[in-house]
């Protein structure tokens, strides 16, 4: 116990979710970033050790649970919630989402992600991967500011002026990978198949080999896409893809939606890691992912919001239960993706996907990222088995405190890393410069 | 003007969300039991007459919808809530749901509909229809406490002590059918085909037209059901019960997942409404309705719960969701069942379900139905659409205010007609003595 402990935290008295899906009555022990302790404290011998500091939090009807990863997602497109819907997909980009994208700006790109994370924390997520157009140091400044963890990337489409932005995906690598306590990381954006060509995508391969980048793209999402990538280069996404090299770094894919066998072999063979978004491909209609195949293939898994604008929102539990309850309807299979294993999903493999080490479980030696869930209210009742609750019964209105990196960012439903009002505020200014229309 | 006028309420500076999806900035003037204004109050014109007592609540930042109808539950199954999950639907019921009701006296079905009621209020729930075991007063008796309204229905399990059960339903209908102020009505409830043969349903439908009372029935809800009732019967179970003469009573089928073109027929020549259960459907794995189908057929769809034992909550704008988006992805079009749609199978579609008159919508002279949602938080921000952003973003925890034939049985949170407290405690009490399991 010699070594240096700057703060000190204990959730007491709680339930806490462990990995293997038991609920222990237990405290947790908190030092600086890490889990240090997750037991019974006796006699308070464990906080005798070194303690000046100890912030003390009652646990008592809460359910401890590793933070929620959005492992895929694009904040600032909380500017576009409900500006339209209900549209088939090219008319809504080229009718509305692109025309109101060309008049963002540096501010509307920090306040839209200002918005998201205050939405994030308050839905109990604590890590997200996002994608998104320039200024994406905005991104990481509101990552630093909120407490929250960010993977974040350059969406980088290639077919228009695709040089300069993947310049700037190197910038914004160098400057804040890692950065903000580790909370920062920085991946490389190749944005899809049909806006990136072959010859583009060896070109951001080699940019992200040279600095030990990973990628994070779109694949597979639409039947169109794929029909697409056959007629321009007889060959599906994932193998045009493959031959380009970009899949040797390390890769989040998003979507996946339409795989064939061969496809499924490359996804195995370079261990890609697949952001399912349940939600976003429901209302986009665009198909249903194959995942209980893919988890049966030893595939890393993980959940996503992607856009507010096309979800409508980011809160992960409800991916969680759309997980938990599309898969089991798509299958016929009423044991198919339980509650314990959509809620890693959501979690565990999670913070996996999008490249975490020692994140998503409440273990001795992971990071400190927990949220406390108050059992309360009738949809917790009777509180038989709290895993079912919060998977199939509860939402996120039941989340009362949020730790991130051993940092409170809400405690009992108070924000305390960000201005709510401020944001909010300054957010509907944004949309109205951008819009016309007020609130 | 001499229609006299016992209470007065009005809400003012709202946002109204008309039946044709429109979105009207208006206040709502409440009569007694109904709507009579809805529209720009000048000048306190409307309010001078006949006035005494009025109750003002200010709607500004609210968005007006009429009240979520509950079409399909079983409300007393919250005591069985998160009892047992992911598992085969005969192995619950087998092992664990029928041994633990078994078990299940008055008391319990009392205070496991008390729990449903809280929670329904709390998530915007104004009407339910609900069709349970025994002891159905109990339910009537929560109805009338609650200030709800409930459709209910003796559950007919017609192979054990039929006779009995009908003759419970009987009683039920003659003591409640239009009680509490016409919020209570009753139904008949022959359980399901392959639980009532036909000489028992044809005794229920005999026994319902001497009195003038419609039928709540499960129907077609797993392929096991029909594949059972095409060797019993050699034929499906529409075709099979139509026989029967129950559907000429008028007829609520809750699920209808599988059906054949010819019982789409039988729905429509017999003006069957539908109450589907998206969440349930999905969860017991039991498969997907071909709502869409059955929409463009003219056919009235609902929606409901199912019982919170297997959803596992009673909240219904999370099925008006999973309606819009289920179907998307199960048609492929993202144009299926847009918001203000699904709202209605949730609202207006639902009270016609029910068999409720004037109700589901805010117009002059329907029922004061009504429930407020704040729109205050991240999630409903940029406030561009708001039926998007009712129906895709936000969850039950913005319901504010509940108002249900012009009482209100919620105001800014907090519960008037029910002790919520209580309610927890004694719900809790009778989970313990059931299960010898405590919180």
């Amino acid at each position: 116990m010699n070594k240096s402990i700057n703060s000190k935290m204990i959730i007491k008295n709680t339930s806490v979710l462990r990995h293997n899906g038991d609920i222990q009555d237990a405290d947790i022990i908190i030092e600086d970033d890490k889990i240090a302790f997750v037991g019974r404290v006796v006699n308070g011998n464990v906080l005798a050790d070194h303690v000046k500091n100890i912030k003390i939090i009652d646990g008592k009807g809460k359910l401890a649970v590793p933070g929620l990863v959005n492992a895929h997602t694009h904040a600032s497109m909380t500017l576009l919630r409900s500006f339209a819907d209900d549209k088939k997909l090219m008319d809504w980009l080229q009718e509305d989402i692109w025309p109101i994208e060309a008049k963002m700006g540096r501010e509307d790109i920090y306040i839209g992600a200002a918005l998201a994370a205050v939405e994030m924390i308050r839905s109990g997520t604590t890590a997200f991967a996002d994608m998104y157009g320039p200024c994406m140091d905005e991104v990481a400044k509101v990552v630093d500011e909120s407490g929250l963890r960010g993977v974040l990337s350059r969406g980088l489409i290639g077919v228009v002026d695709g040089d300069k932005k993947l310049q700037e995906n190197i910038e914004l690598f160098k400057e804040f990978h890692n950065a903000s306590e580790g909370r920062v990381t920085v991946m490389f954006g190749p944005h899809a198949i049909y806006t990136c060509p072959p010859e583009y995508l060896i070109k951001v391969a080699n940019a992200a080999s040279e600095l030990g980048a990973e990628i994070h793209i779109h694949m597979n999402e639409t039947l169109d896409e794929i029909n697409g990538c056959l007629k321009d280069y007889g060959k599906r996404p994932f193998e045009v893809v493959n031959e380009t090299g970009l899949f040797d770094q390390g890769t989040l894919a998003a979507h996946c939606v339409h795989l064939s066998p061969e496809e499924i072999e490359i996804i195995k063979e370079k261990k890609i890691r697949v952001a399912h978004n349940p939600g976003s491909n429901m209302k986009l209609a665009s198909g249903i992912a194959p995942v209980t195949k893919l988890l049966d293939e030893g595939v890393v898994v993980a959940l996503g919001t992607d856009g507010a604008s096309s979800n409508n929102n980011l809160d992960m539990l409800e991916e969680v239960r759309l997980a938990a309850l599309l898969h089991k309807v798509n299958t016929l299979d009423p044991l198919a993706i339980p509650a314990a294993e959509a809620l890693r999903l959501g979690t565990e493999y999670g913070a996996k996907a999008i490249g975490l080490n020692g994140v998503g479980r409440i273990e001795k030696d992971y990071k400190a990222d927990i949220v406390l869930y108050d059992m309360k209210n009738a949809e917790w009742q009777p509180r038989y088995n709290p895993i079912s609750l919060l998977v199939y019964s509860a939402n996120s209105s039941s989340v009362d405190t949020v730790i991130v990196n051993g940092k409170v960012l809400m405690e009992h439903g108070e924000l305390k890393t960000l201005d709510e009002e401020k944001i909010l505020f300054n957010f509907n200014q944004c949309f109205h410069r951008l819009t016309g229309y007020y609130m």
